[in-house]
């Protein structure tokens, strides 16, 4: 089964799936988690072209904040992890800013993809009142079904007119692992991918699109239908191999892929599949508690 | 696989599950589809305890609407459905009813649990104008973990408080089948069962807990994600088996049910699927337009 | 010109209306403004029959809280307020309280009304998860027009059905001045007046209605469009009275209600009026904010 | 009394204050109201610099379509001033044009200031679909308080990365008087001024600034504060002056303007009351049935 087709806009997810054991994967560099109190930091740094093939995501550094605790309501916890964010958000931004848009991708009208237009909704704006200093700007494009513009067209227009020093998009993102949603905050300075984040944005959104750095944060809320799929076959063939007697079972199973067979999988269960998502059941709390986790964590760095 | 764990608050798919061929299931009658304009409408009977017992759920008659171009976007088709709807609605409703209070369950901060909150925005209120005639309240009472309490203790309080002859209770659905996302509406002259809906009530609504007849009214939106295990197994069942060299495969895992292995299955993967749903990505649309189509015929049927 | 007409729901601005100097009102006492780090509170009790006339509201105790900074953005000082208002708030709360229900009264959809339902919002609602400790439970009824039943209706059904040894009703407030719009927090031991709130309630909830003790919460959001007029004619009489030659036109002004010209104001200007309110432009940023400040503070109330 | 301090940004209410009566305002022309059923429409044209300098507002044409039953919920009415909107705005039209950005001033979370937001909620968006034929596509800015940008910067950068043939800016506006809330819709050729909506946008959006045709839509939901100190003063002066005894009175209050006195109220009350709008107790009600009613009508003048 090729885990391939199930996207996940988290670089530590397609780091796991290349190399899950120790070792090292050509051209992309991975920094062993750094254990805060009750947090862990991972650095994916992909170094070349030879890595960004392998991995299926741009050049760049992709930094992974990870806590089962996050899902949970837990106020002094929340503000901690702020304030890690605000410290790892600070190593991304380039030196010396003075002007910053923040553009919060997805649907206001969809609680899982709600998380960007929150974001800014709890930031401190402050670019119509600061001449000097940090003049910070945000922006909630929408989606293309409710402006039939791409979120990069907009957002391109606005950054030609108004000039940020530095882009910062922040978007509700899929994941392959249901464990991941909710518990994972990434960060990187590649900006944003075609298919990435929860609406699938068709076009680009970076330093060469924009002609200013643009980092990337987001949040896996939802896990594409189809990767339940592939995770029930996967079970099953372990299951079938724990036993002596249908351990030949479970290599036809995994040996599947190359047969006819399999067609029926991909042909009549996932293209039902294919427009739905998985999300947790309290995702309206889970958006509400991460996003103004990032909000706080934003409003440290960018003026504490 | 006993599919059976998989919860529908469809009385049809329920219906399909026992006995998917021809023929009668004990206890319940289901008259043949009226076929309309594009739409088909089934009428799903349980007659006595033993049916109630075989369907899981109590007693009454269940209206489905179904048709695949509900999910599309067609003002004029919906007005079609809304007249449809009015009709039987009015079939389920008491003769002569004066005053009448419309309950809309679920969670407005939650998209595909909105819909319920959506139909009372959208309806004609009455009862603070007419003194005679048709004198319509709503209620949005809220999800559990927003106010503490069950929807129905909250709608229980109000019957008592302002009396009406009927209630109406809307909520959003829980399917088996990603088809039906969308595609169909339910009506049931039996109320609303524990563990019903989205979000799970805890509570019966009834004419036994209230007092007076409930009206229950949904659409699903959601599918639980443990559902697609199932569809994956059986598919892949299938698949094995319309080969000559994988048959005795299928037979095998057909029969895990019953073996230690398929404990994997309810050890590993469902405990993480359980808290999941899976739900369309243009739910926003699905709710808005489902939402908007109901209360007109609710206005129609009560008005008109 | 009797301002009488012109509704306020503090009352701190009826009692300063009575005897704006120093000096005693029957049946009314005043405590002097406790000076706190930039908030002053003010003690107001209508102790008889005869200060419950003169007030034209219930006897009982009526706490204010004053302060300019409560309009402003300013994170520390909100925070400072919350524990303020925490402190009054357990004041008032009956001793060794179990269970509570807090009534967000109001209309969602129009800001200036939108304090309550957004205080229960933010509020730990605990009734669902604890079984002893403090159960918190919260509910937004919505408005007539929305819901055809009055408020009291339907909070009195649900205190019925779920028992709680009190209620909180918050909402949001009429108020003469202008001045006090968002810098002003009003509790009271008294429940909640028919006419009062933003929407004119019609029925009285209190002790005697619910059959336990109400504590009312409020903001004042909004000052009636007649108060302008009344403001107007006031201080034209006071620019008139300050120039020797123009005196006497200020005693005609001032004079002019037991005139029939007069009536022209009251025919003309008010009836159009009527349905009109004025509120600050920013009314956004007032109520999001201290709906927040407010919620904050019951939590402490509550839980600390 | 200078009424001129009052804003008004509808022209008919501008060319009634500078000749109330019958009469010719140079450079300004304005055509007798077409009575339609139950709906009068006036144009005004402002023909030349004489006539901008007079009115305050650009050159250019002004159509106004006026009914108080437009302040009422009555569904077929709306329909009907749905279809005489969409004729009025397919006048305004430029011929052959392809495509059209929508853009929803305003404020979304303030009631009163919501209608562009709800109005670009409301139309059917076709850009992102329709290859040719008429591509629509919508923004909703947002204010400046929230996004730190002028609204005119965004619809600049997104007009140029987009390049509509026409933009249609949709605003709620304010009025000098209450009758006008809720019963009239403007349109306009000439785009949006500085100063004008309810949120008072500082920049021009227009022709010259964009580079295409701008039509401006709106409909007055607010009155500043301050109108109503100027109403009452020429009331009060009115009921005076029908006074034998009184009238010279009269003529000393309409005289105040230029004597000290006045600065009282000019010092007194209108800085209180110049952050302060006057607005419809059920504003809700109005922005969301003008909104459907200005959708419906866009989507028949653009597809119909």
């Amino acid at each position: 089964m090729d885990r391939r087709a199930i996207r996940t806009d988290l670089a530590l997810e397609e780091r796991e799936r290349i190399q899950p054991e120790e070792g090292e994967v050509t051209g992309v560099k991975m920094d062993a988690c750094e254990e805060g109190p009750d947090v862990c930091v991972t650095r994916v740094r992909i170094l070349d072209g030879t890595g960004a093939r392998a991995m299926g995501k741009p050049e760049g550094t992709y930094l992974t904040l990870e806590s089962a605790r996050m899902a949970k309501e837990d106020e002094g916890y929340h503000r901690d992890i702020s304030e890690i964010f605000a410290g790892k958000l600070r190593e991304l931004l380039p030196e010396g800013w003075n002007s910053l848009l923040v553009a919060g991708l997805g649907n206001h009208s969809v609680t899982s993809d709600s998380l960007g237009p929150r974001v800014v909704d709890n930031l401190w704006i402050t670019r119509h009142i600061e001449k000097q200093g940090k003049m910070v700007s945000g922006i909630v494009p929408g989606v293309m079904a409710q402006t039939g513009m791409e979120s990069a067209e907009i957002i391109k227009g606005i950054v030609r007119e108004t000039g940020p020093d530095v882009v910062i998009a922040i978007d509700a993102l899929a994941a392959r692992s249901v464990r991941r949603l909710g518990t994972t905050i990434q960060l990187s300075d590649t900006g944003i991918q075609p298919g990435s984040g929860v609406g699938n944005h068709r076009n680009r959104l970076n330093a060469e699109t924009l002609g200013v750095p643009v980092i990337a944060v987001g949040v896996p809320t939802v896990v594409s239908a189809a990767a339940i799929v592939y995770d029930t076959i996967d079970i099953l063939a372990a299951a079938l191999e724990g036993n002596q007697e249908t351990r030949g079972l479970s290599e036809t199973i995994r040996a599947m892929e190359s047969q006819e067979q399999y067609q029926l999988i991909q042909e009549l269960l996932l293209p039902r599949l294919g427009p739905m998502f998985v999300t947790p059941k309290d995702i309206d709390a889970v958006v509400k508690r991460l996003s103004f986790t990032i909000s706080e964590g934003m409003n440290m760095a960018f003026f504490a």
